[in-house]
């Protein structure tokens, strides 16, 4: 059957998908998320259908943009649809569903297809859910890991060993990985960390890195800039690395579900990606973090430890305090500066602890003799300080960047202490939400200045924290939403 | 914050979207799926976001028909938008997910969300494979029902009895509808049957019916006819009577699962919608229908009987033989003339016979005596026939059509025994390929006419089936296609 192109000049952004009349996909026997075939001269490309009862005309058939390039198509001319069988992995997405076991072959022909573009959001939610209700066994987490290595674009190296570090994140003002990279760098070791923006925090690594370099590249470049330095601290977003795994969180998020099983092999697919040998991990634990008790932590751990094997790649899992934020930054620019300044040994100390804790596991792992002492003495020697500027010039940015230069927004609001007191509690999730309100991740110098952590003391009138913000209206904004102080204090009586 | 409307120029058929730039949804603090208002002038909706890369200018947001025509907006002018709250409903969504038993508050929001679009087909998916893989308990399909009945269009008749049926289908030239209609409605009991069109069918009753009369009516339109001849056989499709559970069944389509829980009150509600007090429920059971096993048949029969008690709804589920065809023409016109034929008393006897046997059980529940009687009485004497034709002119078909009126396909191939043999099975499935190959159900007159029914002898070169197309190119290409025949003859030797 003949159908009249119709170009809706807009990206569908997923899958492969054309919308037709009523009438014509009764006549080709078809119903919603069947597949045809498009043929335009030599040209081809299977999509899935839509069917629209009214805005649809009969003959036409409206094409998203992927569609309209790979034909090489223009507005009102022909093409010839037929049927096309759908694709086998819908089987293995209902056998999952039914309770059963995937074999490697069929969780590969999954993410295949969901890497190609095969299968349509409603198809790619019922494997979602699946393997949340019905879970996935450490071997299907591993198939699945594997999957989306070999289904994305791969860093290649060829080095050994690589070493690499990942975050469970969660909690803010937790930005080590700079640190991390400029350290396990400087001892000779190769670390080519890819990071994510802020989804919803104050600040993804990226965002932080940004401030002093450009992030984005691409792979061949990163390979160039690892090649030079040893290292990199780059946006790993727009380098499709393990894409499949990027169309499977935007599913979860739909319901903010975490699909334990897929959450595991999406971590280390994208530590394979870059071709890892050795990982450690840093998982935070406490309330307002992703993982809350030790019980909890323990399990995922045991998980984490057996997975890793299965793929060949040594973790090393390191619980961490995910009580209160690690820097007393939040916020890009905020956070860029606890950075320098860690480099210059002038940061906090919270943050230069963990960093040490975080590399000298990762240094242990590939045979470094008394490596707290090594990770330390590299810190503050300056090597460190150094290589992260080779790094950061590798990148684009500019090394010799100073504390000052990194600018705050102008805008500002001093939280004071009402009387003498200890502080109890630190809010995470209440401080995300003032710094975010106040213009952080976009605005790079919006977000929060905490002048103290749990257990400190404070006078009467002291600073608690600062609020920056680029906007005076943001500043505004924020005061008058959060009357709440994200810190609770435990007076202390004049003794 | 402010962005420029881009109009698609094409409806989402679906939930009301937006697409914005991916670098304005940070802005915003969204992700995909989120919800924001949109305000112009004294206009507002709200729309679930989706994000694209590419595709969308910075500072523009792009809106379907549907959103564009709530806001009475035009391309280019400057729409507010903010931040909404995501439904309630995705809360009792997730509850079930996590395997909880919903409340009918909750059941109801989710449905009343689906119903105004509130929900994305991502998120209904995530509520179908909830209720696929963890059941719906008999209270939650009872709520089910009900909150599909309250959210959708209902049919006011304010008459008791009202009675209906259903058939759980699957078998092709199972036609009853129109006789049972004709006989209960003749009888003096009002009988406010809507049907299907043929999704993956040769026909749907909906179709056979228009080869008779228009099928499409807005509601008002059927509630007249009714009163005036107490029937009435329409297209249920066009009503909006359960659109909620047309919405559940695009999403099952999908990977053509049957959550019990679901079909048990998609059926009923579509009853209910109608004002239905008793229903009889036509079973087929047998290879090639939907029930296969007897064992399976009174596991659904016993829940179908729990949920109409629980909904105040008398129901008799009547099992019958789902192993071949009943009538001898499936398509459209073939499947018409079985109609006109049996109403004038000269069709095929299983049709007959079924038709009798659905009408009596009716009649039976309502009070009436010796009910198969009665309705054989008003069979015979051409009482439902009268009954009929007042129908089709209420519905504005020609009454007065005769058998020879209705126009068969003047294409035809006659497929002949090759020897003296006796019918052993008829494939319901290859019969539906075939006929729907040659053009039904939308070509009316296309189709198969049945010479056999199991266990009839014929002889060497008799028909065993005709196949009608309206296009000759069709039945080239069923003849091409179809070498097999879908009748299984064991042959007799000559004695």
């Amino acid at each position: 059957m003949e159908l009249k192109i119709r170009n809706l000049s807009i990206s569908s952004g997923g899958p492969l998908v054309a919308i037709l009349n009523e009438e014509d996909s009764v006549k080709l026997d078809l119903k919603a998320l069947d597949r045809v075939k498009l043929k335009k001269g030599s040209k081809e490309a299977v999509v899935i259908i839509d069917i629209a009862k009214r805005s649809i005309k009969k003959g036409t058939i409206s094409l998203f943009d992927e569609v309209i390039n790979e034909l090489q198509a223009k507005n009102n001319e022909k093409v010839c649809v037929s049927q096309e069988p759908l694709p086998q992995s819908l089987q293995y997405i209902k056998k999952k569903l039914d309770g059963g076991d995937l074999s490697k072959m069929e969780i590969n022909e999954i993410v295949k297809d969901i890497v190609l573009k095969k299968l349509s959001e409603v198809e790619i939610t019922y494997f979602v859910v699946a393997c949340y209700i019905n879970g996935l066994t450490l071997y299907e987490s591993a198939y699945l890991t594997e999957a989306i290595v070999e289904n994305g674009k791969k860093l290649s190296l060829k080095k050994y060993p690589i070493l690499d570090k990942h975050s469970l994140g969660g909690i803010p003002g937790n930005r080590t990985t700079p640190i991390v990279v400029s350290i396990v760098a400087a001892n000779g070791f190769i670390i080519p960390k890819t990071s994510t923006r802020s989804i919803t925090s104050v600040s993804g690594t990226a965002d932080t890195v940004e401030v002093f370099a450009p992030v984005s590249h691409p792979i061949e470049k990163i390979e160039e800039i690892v090649k030079k330095t040893n290292g990199c601290m780059v946006w790993g977003g727009a380098l499709e690395l393990a894409s499949a795994d990027d169309k499977l969180i935007k599913i979860e998020k739909a319901l903010s579900i975490d699909p334990r099983g897929i959450m595991l092999a999406s971590i280390l697919a994208k530590k394979a990606a870059v071709g890892a040998t050795h990982v450690v991990i840093d998982m935070p634990i406490g309330k307002g973090s992703k993982v809350v008790s030790k019980k909890e932590a323990n399990i995922l751990k045991r998980k984490f430890l057996q997975l890793g094997k299965l793929l060949g790649m040594e973790l090393k899992i390191v619980m961490t305090d995910g009580t209160e934020p690690i820097g007393n930054g939040l916020g890009p620019a905020l956070e860029a500066r606890d950075i320098l300044l860690t480099l210059q040994n002038k940061g906090p100390e919270p943050l230069k602890k963990k960093a040490l804790i975080l590399t000298s596991t990762l240094l242990g792992m590939v045979g470094v003799k008394n490596p707290y002492k090594k990770a330390l003495e590299t810190l503050e020697s300056g090597a460190a300080y150094t290589k992260f500027k080779d790094i950061i010039k590798a990148q684009g940015g500019n090394p010799n960047v100073r504390v000052s230069d990194i600018k705050i927004g102008k805008f500002k609001s001093d939280v004071k202490a009402k009387e003498n007191c200890i502080i109890k509690e630190l809010d995470n999730k209440l401080l995300t939400s003032i710094a975010k309100s106040a213009g952080a991740p976009f605005d790079k110098g919006a977000g929060i200045y905490l002048n103290v952590h749990v257990k400190d003391k404070v006078k009467k009138g002291g600073i608690l924290y600062t609020i920056y913000a680029e906007r005076k209206q943001k500043l505004d904004y924020t005061l008058k939403l959060f009357k709440k102080i994200p810190i609770i204090c435990e007076p202390i009586k004049n003794q």
